[in-house]
């Protein structure tokens, strides 16, 4: 797939088959967010990779935007150092690109993703860190939920040009 | 470009020949910004997009990694907006997304990009928020310079196993 026809047409996708993604295809959506850029190249992320029956059906009772989660069968909880990365603003930023990367590849895979958030919802983040039992430093930021979809969705248009300004506001 | 090639072979370029990128590259990397995902599908992003010598000099005054500003003779400042999503940590990764979307664009175009941080600066708030006139619910969150580059950069493969975890920490 070109990559700017996967950036213009990948969706959220929320139903999934129930056939686990390969190790391969995870795999290779690991290696996609290790790729993203950080500030001062500090690659502040940790990757958690959920696929304990257990765990994800735990996560679809607090989490209410992750009822999917069981059905997909691969959920990959993306994280932050707080000591390689101090400023929350620019650990959020580099966990973010490095989950976009995730979600473009698996749109290029053939498989469906979706980012269910975490960080800044405390009672998520609470939740999270309980349930993976995450040291004092590691933020979880946000959860990508990936697996193979039932259908595509229809592209949308984004595109507003009253959010495009010119040297100024 | 592939779309799994495109992620695991960008690297932010510092480097330029000076000469402007054109008309329909820009609107094809601000199309890209607005298709990246947002929580809620709030799409609290805006765009500014900077080319008057003045300001781009002005810029390079205050942010030390923004040196290269001139060169590139493109800058889009992304901003938040706190209207519409009100959770800071959601709004920096709504935005995030979106200047990833746009850095692989760019690289997609054959282009040079690199990402140069603002929030959570305080003085780098301040200043963008200054020279922009933004208003007090627009948060500058970071800011793409993009050029022609001078040269490719060697891939780096930033993957570390010890970074991966599986169902828990």
């Amino acid at each position: 797939m070109d990559i700017i026809e996967g950036i213009m047409t990948r969706r959220s996708i929320r139903h999934f088959t129930g056939e686990l993604i390969s190790d391969e295809q995870l795999d290779t959506m690991l290696r996609a967010g290790f790729q993203a850029p950080s500030a001062h190249n500090c690659q502040p992320w940790e990757f958690i990779v959920l696929r304990d029956k257990e765990k994800l059906k735990h996560i679809k009772e607090f989490h209410k935007y992750a009822k999917m989660i069981e059905d997909a069968g691969t959920a990959i909880v993306v994280c932050g150092d707080k000591n390689r990365q101090e400023r929350i603003g620019f650990l959020v930023s580099d966990t973010s690109a490095a989950i976009q990367n995730m979600l473009l590849t698996a749109h290029g895979l053939g498989l469906g993703a979706v980012w269910c958030g975490i960080y800044d919802q405390p009672s998520l983040v609470d939740n999270f860190t309980e349930i993976l039992n995450l040291p004092e430093n590691i933020l979880p930021i946000g959860m990508v939920v990936v697996g193979n979809k039932i259908k595509d969705r229809s592209i949308q248009d984004r595109y507003d040009e009253n959010k495009i300004h010119y040297d100024a506001w």
